[in-house]
């Protein structure tokens, strides 16, 4: 497809001043001002409130009538982002699969280190699962750090003995915190904005004061049992350091008996969906993951 | 899906008597019983002939005006299947997308060991490209051995500097000729039919007296160079001892900037998709596949 857009997205990230692995106040202020610096559809509904305690975005379509939730964790590296951020890219797939969205704000580093972050999604998750009565409907997504939550999510979904979601979609997840991926050699060109080092500033705010080693499978679902997880459609950019992040999980999880679609995409950077507006790709990619869903809400 | 379908052909296949890795004249003689044991759909005409002096089966349907053709690569290690053999499998894909089929009857070994098969593939596929007038509507399939070749004969089309297909679809595709896989140990109970053993038997006969190492990226692709390759889907069950070879080739194209697709199922074996007539995984597998190819007629 395109390589103009792929181009000027490169620069565009290249040249950003969004740094994943800056300063916390400064980064999250720049990135919620990326993230939503376009007005979301005119067909976008939002309303805030709360999901077990946890503060939530609703959001949904007017005029559709949604056959289920997706439920999203964003990404930001545990310590940036937010939930009303996250609407415009949750709702971009959420819409092909005539679903209504729920965005977690759950607890951000370093203020709030693990387990904050699991817990406030697993009560969000527990709530809504009473809300919905049950999780037939119910998809649970996540892009880069808020894939890691998702699958962690997933996990204590299963310890607890909570139903599992119909599938779960993510979007370059972050799934090794202890950044040992062989893309973060390979890649570290072809990748316009994601280090090595400024992921692990963001795994140390995580961790910090709590003691749990990064290879704990608790934080680095790459290295967990994932036997007994829905359906998992995980996509990734080829040009991405996290890239191994993102197959090694799908790996694991088909060595898993897991049902798991890989689905890379070459000469695209982390998180290339939230750039579907701009970049072929990015649509081609969100259809593919709308198609997914409906797949798994239809049985 | 179905347990209960899982279950007997897991039965079927342990209590069958072929074996990939048993003597090649009784071995050949079984699996083309097996494979032609029920009759083609009534809607198939198959033709023999020869695609650049290499045997072929031609089938289409009737009624039905292609839009392109399904390049098809047996399986059987190398030494065992035919081009007959093997049309149904190809037609149960190629129907779904609307595509005639060619299945080459490449030379087999130990009679003929590497390169005549990948020879035979790529001549063939050459005369086809001159028949069609270009590669736009042309794809390139292959199951087990055939899914080894497949990637062979790209990567032989590259080196040649002739048109790649449109995309390329693999079915348990055997891709590493030294037999390194973990899966060879994690999923050797779960696998019902193939050894290890077994594949060092076929490999010792593909390559008996050429003094190519195994881990020649010429015969185990997934020790290439694959960039450049067109879009590909890589489908694999969980119960394989090839599963590793299907998730490392997948990821080794991720890496290399190649579009693709890796679709793992649980609890189903190698090649499960020849059982779709009774297995609702292989129908699901085979029907996106078939998305797969659709989706890149398009473009």
């Amino acid at each position: 497809m395109s390589k103009q857009q792929r181009t000027a997205i490169h620069q565009l990230l290249r040249n950003a001043d969004f740094d994943l692995g800056g300063d916390v106040d400064t980064q999250r202020s720049l990135l919620e001002q990326m993230l939503t610096a376009h007005p979301l559809p005119d067909d976008v509904r939002t309303s805030t409130g709360d999901l077990g305690g946890v503060p939530v975005v609703f959001a949904n379509l007017t005029g559709v009538d949604a056959s289920g939730v997706l439920f999203h964790l964003h990404g930001g590296g545990f310590a940036l982002g937010s939930a009303t951020g996250s609407v415009g890219l949750a709702m971009s797939l959420a819409r092909l699969a005539g679903l209504s969205i729920v965005t977690v704000d759950y607890r951000l580093a370093p203020e709030n280190p693990y387990p904050a972050a699991v817990e406030d999604a697993v009560n969000a998750y527990r709530a809504l699962l009473e809300r919905e009565g049950g999780a037939a409907n119910i998809v649970v997504t996540g892009e880069s750090a808020g894939g890691n939550l998702a699958v962690e999510l997933l996990l204590a979904i299963r310890s607890a003995g909570l139903a599992q979601p119909a599938a779960a979609v993510l979007f370059s997840p972050m799934t090794d915190l202890t950044v040992s991926g062989e893309s973060f050699r390979t890649k570290a060109t072809a990748d316009p904005n994601i280090t090595a080092a400024a992921i692990r500033t963001r795994v140390a705010d995580y961790l910090i004061g709590t003691g749990v080693d990064p290879a704990d499978p608790r934080v680095s679902p790459v290295f967990a049992d994932l036997a007994g997880l829905p359906p998992l459609l995980v996509q990734a950019g080829s040009n991405e350091v996290l890239l191994d992040d993102a197959t090694r999980l799908a790996v694991r999880a088909a060595a898993d008996n897991v049902p798991v679609i890989l689905d890379v995409v070459p000469d695209v950077p982390h998180v290339f969906q939230a750039f579907a507006a701009v970049l072929e790709e990015g649509t081609a990619a969100l259809d593919r993951a709308g198609r997914f869903i409906r797949g798994h809400l239809r049985s």
